[in-house]
């Protein structure tokens, strides 16, 4: 019924239903017009999500989605040597499998619109109040440098390979106390943050030719319909 | 892949992804479990509802939802001779119209878990205020009273039919002040009142067998994936 829009990614997306999450605003803005469809993977990386793809988005699909965010690389870009060393992935190959991901999807629908959003800024503060608590080690497992590296190649592989591209680690340093208002834990989005997640999509989806307010409501709007004779506009939408 | 929980109702199913929506919040409580349909027709009674049901819940699906909440009656209880009488449907046939959307979705899956929930109470005083504004007629369209009468029929048709009910007219009552606390308007819900839906709705799930904490992950959890060879739980989910 109706287009499908799938939100691939680590927890920032698998918790973008939870109180002001931006999933969840994304299902309001696209109410009557498309189907948000969450496959949130909390914890994973893109080595990892490479296991998902052909089951998130299987080819031959007679109705594969019309867009995707694929918004992974905060757990990537976590430190060799630190306490979450399991999850990171070389730069290199982060790189490689946005790619890898990227063909998937043109594969899956060459029309899909893919949008690639960069791992958020980190509060390495806050990080180390979250992560460590009394047990501080001050070694934070995640700094804004390294994010930083990753969103810059995050980028780069979107204009490589023509793909849209928020630019999140960026975006948000441009508001003054982005620590605190937009992260709760030093990593992920409080309301406020998501609240900026779902501006940029809808940016970026307005941009191309998935602009909500442009796209037909699936159902007759109840002031179109005739108290007196009910049927008439059902009928007219054929259904 | 995940089993679906369809929303079928009006506008308080319409925005329930809005700023801490029910539904948002029933999406992220069945996580990485079932997928959350949105289908709410703001404006709808139960009359027109008919129209649409083959086509949110076509008979013959291989995959038919294991689950659906029918959420109408707040446009079926306005009141003849007032601004909302366009939407008003006699209490027989709102009674006879629950009975005909339950029997559609029985015949659409035998084994799908049928929530009925009733209209919200209804603060007289909130719909004056924002329905005429200043141009108050001081006739509200809609009454507590009556919604409290639809909200009666409809959990009676939901004993009739042996389905499951949520009677939201009488729970958001039992709450002091529940006039402000809970609607937004007089009968659209603030975060409060979305919470109730919620907490309901999960009840009710899981006192049947759609318990979110008893539900397997589609995904292996990442703490379960072996950093130095993270195919094995991949190939051991068939993934």
């Amino acid at each position: 019924m109706r287009p499908e829009i799938v939100l691939f990614g680590d927890s920032i997306t698998e918790q973008s239903f939870s109180y002001g999450g931006w999933g969840a605003s994304l299902t309001d803005t696209y109410s009557r017009k498309a189907d948000i469809v969450v496959r949130g993977v909390s914890g994973y990386n893109t080595r990892w999500a490479l296991f998902l793809l052909h089951h998130i988005f299987p080819l031959g699909s007679t109705t594969p989605p019309v867009a995707a965010t694929v918004f992974f690389g905060a757990n990537d870009a976590a430190l060799l040597g630190r306490t979450s060393e399991s999850q990171h992935v070389p730069i290199e190959e982060y790189k490689e499998n946005l790619r890898k991901i990227i063909r998937h999807l043109k594969e899956c629908s060459p029309t899909m619109l893919i949008v690639l959003i960069t791992p958020p800024p980190i509060d390495e503060e806050g990080r180390l109040e979250s992560v460590y608590g009394e047990k501080a080690t001050k070694l934070p497992e995640r700094t804004n440098e390294a994010a930083g590296s990753y969103a810059k190649e995050c980028v780069e592989v979107a204009k490589e390979l023509g793909v849209s591209s928020v630019n999140l680690w960026s975006k948000m340093q441009e508001t003054h106390g982005w620590q605190k208002k937009f992260l709760s834990d030093g990593l992920h989005l409080t309301p406020d943050g998501n609240k900026v997640v779902h501006e940029e999509v809808v940016k970026v989806l307005n941009g191309a030719w998935l602009s909500a307010p442009d796209m037909p409501s699936d159902f007759p709007h109840h002031s179109e319909i005739d108290p007196q004779n009910p049927e008439k506009v059902f009928k007219q939408r054929c259904l």
